[in-house]
């Protein structure tokens, strides 16, 4: 682990950021949290649960999750097999909300990242199913399959996951987004703890795993925290944008659902133009608390700038 | 911890079963669960959410899964304190499976130990979202309220549990016994398969986790592997048994669901008389495991009895 002193003095050597190349570096980490969660579910008896687990978590996706873990493991200077275990774990958490958000008793799609929804495929049944699936071993992954590290930041781990997605997370967030639909006097505040339990809760344990797992001290996990809050947000407002400005085909999902379902968004708030505006200054802010860390924090720049600016 | 000999000294010196309270111990046992099951779950916003893991946790039931967790954790001699956030934990496990269980994508029930279920009072939408909150709870709380025990057992027990609950366990026998519905070709291994994984592999992870937290040895744990396999099948016959022969008011859930569902069962194998004779084989085997440690293997041994004896 390099100290927070170690990565002031890296600052002063700092390349500019445009020498960072973004693309490739997705690419690559992309391609090897594939292969990871490829090697991560083996198809046994009874076949049908095997397979519907694992036709969610390989429906593709940009793999954004596991990506920040992994990056702010390397943040702190270990290598990335350390965190790939948690990262894989939180991509099959991430499938299982999506499975279960998909179900007709929750938000009824049809379509995600351009297939047919696992509900579709393998009944309503096995949808329940394959979410609780992913969700137990997701948390049974991160106990067997983590090397080299202390077991108490592995609990660490597991605790602020468990956090993120019960109650307290992304499970809070989602009730309250069931409660406000149809709504009209839904309030910003409101929309904000949908998002930040929704899906910023997730996000910030990914940033967060892959620095605890490296050995990060408080005051790296409170900049990583504000970070990771400002680019949950931002990527949620973009998310809204898209909604209404990208078409079906490059959403790989129904477009306008929001419109739809009369659901508050961000634009339906601030309108298009100041939405991006206000997502960018999330992202400025996000990338300030990057300072101390010089280089080694060109990924997580880099990210934070790919979310404003992404098509899908 | 004491030692496998010294358990074997204390048997020499054992006491008759006859002199040990099932009965007082087991209400002992479940005040003491149900007080920390109670304290366990706020009440917070969005209260909903809560209301409903709350609704569902809090509805009584005989508490076997904690009360088997903390007995195991005090049979290798250590106090029960250590293993009480594990054993909430298993209750809201086994609480999430039966909310999920009981939806009309799943078995369709309506009561549920003698009560609404979950989805019957909040929705399904919650009910699935409470099923998942507890699930991720579950895991939070083993790795937040475990206290003085290594961290390295804590990683184990969670590997464990995780394990038991999803495709290769809890999940995959559920799985398979919604694909043997109405199926009259059913062999009795297929059923075995069923049971043990939808009931039998969390019982014994309940058994094994309070072992293990107390610092089990190897032996201790294939011992009580054993133990807790066989009182687990023997238990699921005894459930088939009982849905012939007691009445809905003894259940407090629909009686009789099996026949309707055509499913298959122990008694529809072996009829009622040899289904019973098998349980009281499996419960002799399963106590002949617990010869070595003693009077201090007294309450496993009248829980063994107590699920052959049980009405309901």
């Amino acid at each position: 682990m390099t100290s927070s002193v170690n990565r002031e003095t890296i600052a002063t050597e700092s390349q500019p950021l445009s020498k960072f190349d973004l693309a490739s570096y997705l690419v690559e980490r992309q391609a090897q949290v594939e292969a990871a969660l490829d090697r991560s579910i083996a198809v046994i008896y009874p076949e049908k649960i095997y397979d519907a687990m694992r036709y969610s978590l390989m429906a593709g996706g940009k793999r954004l999750r596991p990506i920040l873990c992994l990056a702010t493991c390397e943040l702190m200077g270990e290598a990335i097999d350390l965190a790939m275990p948690t990262g894989c774990a939180l991509e099959m958490i991430h499938t299982m909300s999506l499975i279960h958000d998909d179900l007709p008793a929750m938000d009824n799609d049809d379509y995600r990242r351009g297939k047919l929804t696992n509900h579709k495929v393998y009944g309503d049944d096995i949808a329940i199913l394959a979410g609780d699936g992913l969700l137990a071993y997701a948390f049974e992954f991160i106990a067997t399959q983590t090397r080299n590290v202390p077991a108490d930041r592995v609990v660490q781990v597991i605790a602020r996951i468990g956090r993120a997605v019960g109650a307290a997370g992304l499970v809070g967030g989602q009730v309250v987004d069931l409660e406000s639909e149809g709504n009209p006097d839904v309030t910003l505040d409101t929309l904000n703890f949908i998002h930040r339990h929704k899906t910023g809760a997730l996000l910030e344990v990914c940033v967060l795993s892959g620095a605890i797992l490296a050995g990060a001290s408080d005051t790296d996990i409170q900049r990583l925290s504000i970070y990771a809050q400002n680019i949950g947000l931002a990527f949620q407002i973009i998310d809204d944008v898209l909604d209404i400005t990208a078409t079906q085909e490059q959403l790989g999902k129904t477009a306008g659902k929001d419109l739809q379902a009369q659901k508050a968004t961000y634009p339906s708030f601030w309108g298009v133009e100041e939405s991006k505006r206000q997502a960018s200054q999330l992202i400025v802010a996000a990338k300030a608390e990057l300072d101390p860390y010089g280089d080694a924090a060109h990924p997580l720049r880099a990210i934070a700038d790919f979310i404003i600016a992404r098509k899908h």
